[in-house]
């Protein structure tokens, strides 16, 4: 059994992971570690753990949170993940981070990434920037599986990349044509509480938000980057909606060449053929968020306004799941060898 | 394996025993059948089941929809299944009805319960009445594991009849003294499009309906009368409110002599302390629908107005779980001798 | 033109009175206080008043916010009212406070209610508290036209109170038997973030919470027993749900001798012949929180479950109008001699 | 008084025209017509409004729909006010249309339009739409006090072309460039069930629909090319979140120049100095859908992705009001020579 532990347990991200381990066949978790509700057991923290999850939260001080771990995930704030992996790492653990401190290779990348979210520019690990993995299991299998720390990917960067790498890889849209109109649920914001979520407020409103720069863009120009061999440059607009879980995502990109819609369906199913969690649908689907509600998979609508040459790409996923814990223990299979959809092979509940 | 057909699968009830029989450990899927969608795969129905269920909504007379089946799930209207239970059972099926269908014994009883839907009283199978188990495990356990035909029980009854059955046995409550305050979710009341329940209609909307009296009261008294030997009387008032999924059953009676919180949580732990889907809960606790979303529990709070001598208990399920698809799984994990929390035990998701 | 002060002008309480103010016939704000957002104008705060409203928040301290006002609002947390009305009145104002610190009459019944809000039991002023009237226009119409200090209502309490006079008054009802199970929208607690109200924690929500006692009791019973000529006493139960506007309260009582709904809604009707914010349904009526949200008005619906002898209430109110701002302005109606409808006949919107 | 008759007065179109025209001062209800629900008073169906307005229902050719009135309301689906029309305007009744049947001025144009939404493209009465007046009042406020026959616009339509109508005209945007990315309420699908809005289908979804083309582009199109004298394409994308009002419109074109936000933002405010119902606003306001709710306010945030020189827009209207019932009356308002705001002057309720 992998054992596992949790640091930042009591958030969202942590609750999430601890759900999908709790399922896991192959882990067994061995601690929760936070900030916050120390020394209670979770189940009070989260009532429906009761009779399924005993532990209680720890301290990140506490003895009994030194015990040793297979892996360490860090569902944790910015700059939590980068001060304590290096001790995990030299246990013996692998590390899997939520936030953006091992999504970057560079301390430059790094510095850009954190100036957009008002953190110090300088990095706290910079030497185990080169060491780390993009945690995007359909683009970056292969170096996930041989890594033992990675960078779990921001939730809209998450449908935002998946959307756009084929046509990117392709080179198939306009590098600097690129548009992602990117709404979010309310989960996505954490567990924290602020003014912008109390119910009231939030229950019929629709925003934008963060006009000025969004952070997860770096992420998204970096990958598509990586994709199509020359520099993309996205415009991004980050809305929250009314609803818990879900993330929808349409994207805009001008076509370098004329394509059909199925000539772009086939190129995204062959794409995505050996990524077990996206499917690719033409425009007469009728799907929506609720369709990937609490699973692991990214569903892509794909469309084509043929009067102005324009690919519309709208992307589907579970914030909390695909954009956050889902691909985290998508990431811990491919870091023990196990069969990629292990613990994450369901497909949800309807309505 | 046991092979299982389900009967309405098209519906809220049968996509939620669909969900769920993907899962168990013992179970496969073999036939579906419904009215609406015939010839159309359920994955192109319900988008969330592609990848995880291809077979095609069959109609009834169909010759594949004929196949042998270990048990059959009639998650249909009332006076479906009492029509063609029998042949099921005559080919070796036990049958599992989610409708007033089979949740009586007597001709006369069910009359009763027709009369308040408006159905035609007289029962087309009213010889398979005798034959049949109320399904509400908690209370029936053993008479549903030598059944062949269990009646599953009614959403808002199930929550009613687990919170009072402990003092409605020890006859601590007076027995026409009792007072059922049942608030819904819409997924109640099916997928089936109204109205009442259309969004905008809806998302501010809080209702009481059906003043004159709710079908549910005949199961209700039944069982409360069965456990305290004596006729039991219910008010029963219920309402909607715009969440998805979820009973909020606040549940009031007399108190025959002066019983304490701690004394009243004592006999309740005590009287479901074999059943694994019951949690209860001091007046302390901080829970509510959501901490059982998405699963079988029935959590119920215990709390005493002393001023008054009045017992109230709280009572929070998944109406579609332990409200419908949820019980229907542990009935069939009963007829088939298999652990009753068999595909049933995990905790849900949160938030 | 009425000169109005409003302190607390930031909450929820507070923008509800302004938004009626500046459509009112007869009235001017003059001042706006409060302690947080102190300089900026209230169309900062709050951006739909932009265009409406110029004033900035005041401190409560500062100059400006000493001038003359003919009526102060206090739509301020308990005990802020208690420590500024007397300076107010002694400047000539009349007051209208929105918490519990004016709904009492003698220091011994404010006491009782304080201590359920843990709040200290000695009133600040406890000399001005013969000099209140208790701010339901529907009871206390004559009293509030002489007064020039008034409590306004709890939001619970103003539908318990409208929902069961009518019988308490008749003595229609046994006065130990009454529960009123009542649940309100979240706008109910106010704009102050708190993690039972944060989005993700709320939105497919439903739980009763302060089981041990809410203090909106003591008002109910106060009012109830000066109907009936007895003391009554009631079980209450206060329940959330996710709606930002509405409360429904499900009022039950055992009759003291038989009697139909028609005759129930006759004597509901007369009793509220002269109050044109009470309209009186029988028991087929749809209608539903959604129907009142927005107005002043107070729907309820009159059954009876004539097998057990059980009255059977259902009031509707928007706890943000009849259950605060609405009465509230009401009550200024009728200190200044307006009619009661004033800046208040309006339909609200649908949907 | 001008004597107002409603066709479609029962649904949302209808309703909210009603609620709207019943605080007017200068109007008075005469009629109201409907094809359900003939027969029963207006307060039977819309139980908000009791004791506001006593109209019955009429059938379309009840003697009683034939009075005179000097202005029609037509709330009906496409092609019903194409064939009544004439008969209003023989009577001497100005008529304002919600549907597409008048917001074209060629028969060729609408039959573009009626194309998309699968209808027949002859018009029904070709030689009136010369005579037509497009209901935006901020482009044609002039054309619209000239007319006595007014097409309502699109309630998405309403919210692109005031946000663009500014760039356009100055030719400040690539006129193939433009992107509409449009999030509704519910609401916008009016009151009729439909499998996509029933509550628990809705709750928690976003989704698109209509990829392949909306029939809003025709006149966003044609209102923006008429402002930039040059054709304009725009891609448009339609999506639903589970709110009951509002739309957020988010629009991007490339800009022929550079241009600083400050410089737009001077844009916009000059270019709706006249306009009441427009505010605009810099990227750092905090505004969602929710502080233009219930109100005829459009308000529109600007911004500018410098890096890639690409205007971003975004708009906030409420859908049944500027987007419909609001537009309508603003245009009676215009056709009858009163001030354009009168009934319409109010800030909405929060929250």
């Amino acid at each position: 059994m992998i054992r596992v532990k949790v640091v930042g347990a009591t958030g969202y991200g942590g609750v999430g992971i601890i759900e999908l381990l709790l399922q896991h066949p192959e882990a067994r978790l061995v601690g929760l570690v936070a900030r916050e509700d120390v020394g209670l057991p979770i189940a009070e923290v989260y009532p429906h753990l009761h009779g399924f999850c005993d532990l209680p939260v720890l301290a990140a001080d506490d003895p009994r949170a030194q015990e040793p771990a297979d892996v360490v995930f860090f569902a944790t704030p910015d700059r939590v993940g980068m001060s304590a992996a290096r001790a995990e790492l030299a246990r013996g653990a692998k590390v899997i981070d939520y936030s953006g401190d091992f999504r970057f290779t560079t301390p430059e990348a790094y510095a850009d990434y954190a100036t957009r979210i008002g953190k110090e520019p300088a990095h706290a690990a910079p030497d185990l920037l080169g060491r780390t993995a993009y945690g995007l299991a359909e683009l970056h299998r292969d170096a996930i599986a041989k890594a033992d720390l990675v960078g779990n990917p921001g939730c809209f960067a998450c449908s935002c990349i998946l959307g756009l790498a084929p046509v990117a890889r392709e080179r198939l849209v306009e590098p600097f044509s690129l548009i992602c109109d990117c709404k979010t649920g309310v989960s996505g914001a954490g567990k924290k509480v602020n003014a912008s979520f109390h119910y009231p407020a939030r229950y019929e409103q629709m925003n934008a938000y963060k006009l000025a720069g969004h952070q997860h863009v770096c992420e998204v120009e970096r990958e598509l980057s990586l994709q199509a061999r020359t520099e993309v440059r996205i415009t991004f607009t980050a809305q929250v909606v009314p609803v818990c879980r879900g993330i929808l995502s349409t994207l805009y990109g001008t076509l370098t060449r004329p394509a059909s819609e199925a000539e772009l369906v086939a190129l995204y199913r062959d794409f995505f053929k050996d990524s077990p969690f996206v499917r690719v649908f033409g425009s007469k689907a009728a799907i929506g968020t609720l369709n990937v509600r609490g699973t692991n998979f990214c569903n892509l609508v794909v469309s084509v306004d043929e009067r102005v040459n324009r690919l519309r790409i709208v992307a589907h996923i579970d914030n909390l799941m695909k954009g956050q814990a889902g691909s985290a223990l998508q990431n811990m299979n491919l870091l023990f060898g196990l069969p990629e959809t292990a613990g994450l092979n369901r497909p949800g509940t309807y309505p």
